[in-house]
């Protein structure tokens, strides 16, 4: 056997992943060695999420080792985590294309593997798709007896949908395992009070051990003549700390499994076997470490969550302020403090205090490169520094937006609920109500979540509920779950609500003291991007209200948000050409998309000029879309507006600037689309 | 004491509510039975929710008796349950004006009074919105120690974002009390394992008993010698019957009291005055019969949840195929069968044979005014009858969409899901990727709870789901947490999504069969209201393909949906006027919101003539909308276009033809649309 370990054993199993079920419990080992330095060795070339996958090698690895799925169905909640699964089911070869454009996608992406079988990006959703999956297959080919099985973090624990399925799934008594990867970053261990559950149960290593506790319990009750009351209370105290956690699932009918060491390939085989072949759903509770193999990862794996390359090549620069962690799983890597919990993380966390977190040059008319993040969070942080009635929250997005030191300086003015996005927005209407100004500053795509909660709590109540739109836009690598491109569409059609987009820096905190001295529902929307500064004194914010930012006379262009800067770079150049070829651009910052600035954005058209508008989101009920309405409505002429966005297709993943030349929105694309109209008009 | 029970007290409550706080309880007693009695007296005038309100009688009055909820906080989740709370809280004078235009409305509204907090129509936001409220209070004014109550149903407690909630205020452990009102329905109970639970709570009578009974196990462990394993199943069976149910609470870190009875006036006001006092979340369950009070209603609450006059005034008349009753509540009302509860059901429900509930008229082409919903519901059953790839999930919903003949008859085809419409959406997505061709039959409104699964598990995955989207359009009576009118533009900017509403009863079955041969995800949705039969031989439904319903030389008008026949109608008094008067209209069934047919829609805008664009949906990116961006694409000019539909407002609650009215889209208001144009143009 060990004269076998030394040829590498991975592209073996990439010309027929059957393989790896022959290869002896050594050989397993070895390629699970060999998948974590093909890990290491992809976080040294770019930014990849790094810490969770080395946190599932051994479970891929079990899981594939002991199960077929070419029947079985695997479902990896939260799909980051996907990378060993990728590289043994025959993607080692194009492993190290993953994240780029035409490369690999770093979640499951059926279109690349049929074991892949959904494109998971946002938390919850792999119980009911596993569920989903199995009662089809029992239905059309129950000969075949198939079982599926879905991951799914602890982080994803918290979320609505998770209990939704649960449920249904006990009450169905339907057989699927759920695997409940507990990698003790526990985003709702720190969160809810269900994870102080989960934090016993993981104090416990075995459920023997818990078993055996109650036994030693019963023992040691005495015949007779006791106050039984105190025995009820000890019995109560055992049964809390140990089967609890378990009997959570049971309550819904689940059956529970655990917890096992999720890095013992043997024990997780045997145990995944077992559920196999239950008739009934289950839960198999598994503890792993994030970043297991890897020890700066162990440690800090927060920062290991998707490092960038010279943080994992040289151990030792700290990420760029830019540089957020990305979600997803970073879901289970913001490391949430509610007040209870503080103590506990000081302890563990070395985090610097609030005051050095927050950078001097926190005045965007400063200068310094930054994003839009950055400059949301300072304004929230003034925001809530002047004023109690400010609170913010997030769902288990603190990291990505940057609001760790504000959880810090104001812990009872902060709430990271977890991954539960609807909840969020349901709280803060309840905040709202109550007399607070809450803001809830949370990603584009994941607000999707709360859709119907922006409806029914929020508009329909008109409570002033502001919203930082974070990764409102293209989202570079994370593709087509995270890409934040509809939120303009999904917003306008709610009554009250004021909709805006920040053309630069300079634009944020305006916006955000603009919705915060009104009495309505506002959102502000915002990309992942370096946040430009644009020449020029900006004019106050005021309701509907765009801006000029240059004036022109052979047409003009309205920008909604960030590519203001790219348009306005156009328009100079345009200016710059020769006598005869020169063009007078008109670049308006629209900054509204609801309500539109109707007298600003049709005058050009109703000189007969043409319009081009710009935003970077969906052209189907969009910026564009709105301006069309307006003009309907005012009887303008429509057919000199040529609108610039996002089509009917999903974007899909590569760097921020590649997609953007996709999507025609970068400079070069920009400048052809006037000059198009130009010629064309 | 006696002598004062003979006048009657609700007028001098509604003078000043306080005074409630002064009765004794003979008196408080009086207040329930004046309460149930004005119930009957309401429903025997118009369709109000009945059986819920009987089952609340004496819960509101115990709060409002006990609890003074000028400071403390008080939401009721699934609002239709407020009738006794509205008229404990000044509105005696005002409630036969219930669910009547411009009368009060049939869930609480902020607007009305104080004592409303949440117009709540959607189930389970309850405890977020009270959790947000008492955190608000803690910060603003901790002074004054307010405390938030949340009065939940047991079918709201399969939602998703109860466990949200639940967990955050859990994590929290931030003082606010759940009210579980568990009033036997129990969807829940029925539809996911979850239910088991609280059956077998509900079996022992109270928490005393259950603590008893592990007294009772404790006191029999015998000293020594004896098999320890036993005792611990005879445990775990203890716990499991008893406090388990309880524990799913105190899971999440929820003290639970409980149950109690829900009709015993003195024994509520106990308990409330307790968990008032409570400095952690609690959760107090007390048990209610629906309909209490009211025999024939606490026999059959499903029947009596909403009934019509005629069946409260004569107590005999079936309801009229017609008259579905309606969601909110209804939520707990249509009772879910699990191939589990089958036999239960069975036993105590007398439904007739699927058969025979299965109309004999079920061709559409055959005469009989039926509703969309019940033409949806036979071209569903015929589908399934013929192949089995098919099946359907509601949310708790399978009365209103008539779907409980098919539970009957295909009962492993048909999932009631509960109120989980995001899981319903997700565990389609699964069932399609079997290979199932899966129906979500669902409420418009409601479907909105599903946005992000619409999205990524539906869209994104492009898989072949298909929703027949019932309530699309003004509702009536329910009001505006109950109209479906997003639909079209929530889900107009999901690639691979086919967007379609049938002009009449005829249209129905082809366009779902349609939806059943394609590969793509698919829409239909329809209002709440009869199908008509428009005279003409139907076209096949072709892929973004219109209908020419009325060949016309001076304007156009395009309409989706329903309101086809009032346009056919319009457009007929038009041609019949005398000459010179005459108008010669073309009327286009638009069929499709997406793909849109661009060729046959933009026509009459290309010979220079008018279109109208009619839809029973928001406009901003509504269909009208879409028709905006086609003509601004193909560079047509759009200044003849004019797009009738719902504007940027909430719509109040009314009859239908009232709020068509109110929103121009009646016939009258289409009529003078029409001529507006051509005097204009």
């Amino acid at each position: 056997m060990n004269q076998e370990s030394d040829h590498p054993l991975l592209p073996e199993i990439t010309a027929c992943p059957a393989r790896l079920k022959e290869l002896a419990e050594p050989q397993l080992e070895q390629v699970a060695r060999e998948i974590r330095e093909l890990l290491c060795h992809l976080s040294e070339k770019r930014s990849v999420h790094f810490a969770s996958n080395l946190g599932v090698v051994e479970l891929a690895v079990a899981l594939h080792s002991s199960l077929d799925f070419t029947k079985d169905r695997l479902v990896w909640d939260t799909g980051h985590q996907c990378y060993p699964h990728k590289i043994l089911t025959g993607r080692f070869p194009e492993i190290e294309s993953i994240r780029t454009l035409g490369g690999l996608m770093g979640y499951p992406n059926p279109e690349e593997s049929p074991f892949d079988l959904f494109m998971t990006g946002h938390a919850g959703c792999s119980i009911g798709s596993a569920l989903g999956l199995s009662l089809g297959d029992a239905i059309l080919r129950p000969e075949e007896e198939r079982h599926a099985f879905a991951v799914v973090g602890d982080g994803a624990l918290a979320s609505g949908v998770i209990f939704e399925a649960l449920n249904l799934a006990g009450g169905l008594k339907h057989p699927i395992t759920v695997i409940l990867n507990d990698n003790k970053m526990s985003i709702c261990g720190r969160v809810g009070g269900l994870g102080l559950q989960l934090d016993r149960l993981r104090l416990n290593p075995t459920y023997k051990k818990i078993k055996n506790a109650i036994r030693r319990a019963i023992d040691a009750v005495p015949s007779v003549g006791t106050s039984t009351g105190d025995i009820i209370s000890r019995f109560k105290d055992s049964v809390k700390a140990g089967i609890t956690g378990g009997m959570l699932f049971e309550e819904f009918g689940i059956r529970y499994i655990g917890p096992i060491d999720g890095h013992n390939i043997p024990l997780l085989r045997r145990y995944l076997t077992m559920v196999r072949r239950f008739r009934e759903p289950a839960l198999l509770h598994i503890l792993t470490e994030k970043g297991h193999g890897y020890r700066d990862a162990e440690l800090d794996p927060t920062r290991y969550h998707a490092p960038s390359p010279s943080l994992v090549g040289h151990h030792s620069d700290p990420p760029a302020d830019g540089a957020e962690t990305r979600r997803g799983k970073a879901a289970s890597v913001a490391i949430p403090e509610t007040r209870s919990a503080r103590s506990k993380q000081d302890r563990t966390a070395p985090i610097p205090p609030a005051a050095e977190m927050l950078p001097n040059d926190s005045d965007p008319d400063m200068p310094g490169d930054h994003s839009f993040t950055h400059w949301a969070r300072n304004a929230i942080y003034r925001l809530m520094k002047e004023d109690r009635r400010f609170c913010v929250l997030t769902a288990a997005m603190a990291q990505g937006t940057m609001l760790e030191p504000i959880r810090r300086l104001f812990p009872d003015r902060f709430f990271d609920v977890g991954i539960c996005e609807a909840n969020a927005v349901v709280t803060a209407s309840g905040l709202a109500k109550a007399g607070m100004r809450p803001i809830v500053d949370i990603y584009s795509t994941f607000l999707q979540r709360a859709y119907d909660h922006l409806f029914q709590e929020v508009s329909l109540q008109n409570l002033p509920v502001i919203f930082m739109i974070d990764r409102a836009g293209v989202v570079g690598a994370d593709g087509p779950t995270h890409h934040g491109v509809f939120d303009l569409a999904y917003l306008r059609p709610f009554p009250h609500f004021h909709v805006m987009a920040p053309a630069d820096a300079r634009e944020v905190e305006p916006m955000l003291r603009y919705a915060a001295a009104g009495n309505f529902p506002a959102a502000i929307r915002y990309p992942r991007t370096t946040a430009s500064r644009l020449e020029r004194i900006p004019a106050p914010i005021e309701t509907g209200k765009a801006e000029i930012l240059r004036r022109g006379t052979d047409g003009a262009v309205a920008v909604l948000g960030e590519r203001a800067k790219t348009v306005l770079e156009v328009a100079d150049e345009l200016a710059a050409l020769p006598e005869g070829e020169r063009l007078d651009l008109e670049v308006i910052n629209a900054r509204f998309a609801k309500p539109l600035d109707t007298e600003t954005l049709l005058a050009p058209l109703r000189e007969g000029k043409f319009l081009l508008t710009v935003e970077e989101g969906v052209l189907a009920g969009g910026f564009g879309s709105a301006l069309l309405e307006a003009a309907s409505d005012a009887g303008v002429n429509t057919q000199k507006v040529r609108r610039l966005g996002i089509g009917d297709a999903y974007t899909p993943h590569g760097s921020r600037d590649e997609l953007l030349r996709l999507l025609g929105l970068d400079k070069e694309s920009l400048r052809n689309s006037v000059r198009k109209e130009i010629s064309a008009k």
